[in-house]
């Protein structure tokens, strides 16, 4: 297995680079990709494979598929990010035999992959979670919210951009308890959402952000208040600890799940389940 | 076909009443249930078939199943009122054809059937679609929520219980512009959030306080504002006349519905899907 992380530049710039490292340690047979969106992933669409209405300067409308296909002339499936790293948890990490599960990842930005019934939720697009809308009391957090399209939705209050416009300072940085009380006060107002309209069995939190020690034990117990006794079942005993969890597979689960895209690109198959 | 209307009274007196009109209107070969909530439709769990933390008086832990099992002697099939209601809508009424939608019911409480992949999501029990979290700016509209778990969930602001507590009037009789403007508020906060969640074809929305004259007309426009072009599809084209609609079996979608629940028990499948 070879490994390379590379900036995130221009969409050509990018592109080339990873190219070039396929060239470069290939042949390949596949190509899996896990990439940021809003993904344009209907086939038939013209703009298929396309990175669409993206806030990321630069990338907005930007074709990823056609590049990749084009340079290696191998079969290429792509996914969204957290897609991806759905796919590599149910596989290798923490949702092994789950049929029902959320990986939310937690850091520039916050977004899903959703399994219910043991497919990927598709309907009319991937799942845009981050950006719902929850309550933001302005007396205790006067920070207006940092997204482009909504202000003060889920990734507008608690990503990691929020956290630095927010405080001034990166996530990494902040020591204090009151930006992550505040920090897991979000998570959990999304993770109770997330919760009554998916009713998973388990949340797997990721991210950079998510990473902070103690946030997704504050996150659960906060989850816990929330809910307040309304949902009952197995899977949420023990103070949620089986049902907030990091993934199991680390920083890595979108890259393995990219490597189960490309099995399934070799194979023909779009990954939805079995 | 026969109908009667009972009353919800004491869960004894209301099934007896259910049985006895099973009996003289009957024979009847299999029985189909779509009741309120939350159920406990766990296949093997010792209260299987059980209404469990329902707040509505006398109601709470009340088997339902067993009385009209033991009563008819027939297969009976039983599932949420709303998921009753999804699947009348999903053969019959505005969601046919459609593999990823959700009934939502705007009456006494707030609920939804939800299809995903063209099968009902069941997850760890069903969705609780009503009691999300959203927005609730006190400076606009002081009620703290008439939800007993939680307060000001969407169904403490957005339900006609609510409504009744606000404005010390039944919706109905409500006929100023300004109860008709919070509640379209609420309910498009609460559908931005099913959206990016589920990303359905479709929203249905049924209920007595969704017939208000105009209601959904208005919750359309603010539903276009909250998402501020961030989802882009087909079905969101024409003001969203297409994807925020009324259900195509007007009241009936949940009665009818069961009649399919009915004919599930009868061949002995459990109504998923195809």
């Amino acid at each position: 297995m070879a490994r390379r992380v590379l900036p995130t530049t221009t969409p050509s710039r990018t592109l080339a680079e990873a190219i070039g490292f396929f060239r470069e340690w290939g042949p390949v047979s596949a190509v899996g990709v896990g990439a940021f969106g809003p993904l344009d992933l209907r086939p038939g669409s013209a703009t298929f494979g396309f990175i669409t209405t993206t806030p990321k300067a630069g990338w907005a409308h930007t074709d990823l598929l056609t590049p990749l296909r084009d340079a290696l002339a191998v079969p290429v499936a792509l996914d969204t990010d957290v897609n991806s790293a759905a796919i590599g948890e149910r596989r290798w990490g923490s949702a092994v035999g789950l049929r029902d599960f959320i990986y939310l990842t937690v850091g520039t930005g916050i977004g899903g992959g959703v399994f219910v019934n043991d497919e990927l939720v598709r309907g009319t697009q991937h799942p845009e979670v981050g950006h719902m809308r929850i309550p933001h009391d302005l007396s205790v957090d006067p920070f207006p919210g940092s997204c482009p399209y909504h202000g003060d939705c889920l990734e507008g209050l608690a990503s990691g951009v929020a956290m630095r416009e927010r405080w001034r300072r990166s996530a990494e940085d902040l020591n204090d308890a009151a930006p992550w009380e505040l920090e897991a006060n979000y998570l959990a107002l999304g993770l109770v959402n997330l919760t009554l309209a998916l009713v998973p069995e388990r949340i797997i939190v990721g991210g950079g952000v998510a990473r902070h020690a103690g946030l997704l034990a504050l996150t659960r117990r906060k989850l816990i208040e929330l809910l307040a006794g309304y949902l009952d079942h197995p899977g949420l005993s023990d103070g949620f600890e089986e049902y907030v969890i990091p993934p199991g597979l680390g920083d890595l689960s979108g890259v393995l799940g990219a490597s189960e895209l490309a099995r399934g690109a070799t194979a023909g198959e779009r990954i939805t389940g079995g």
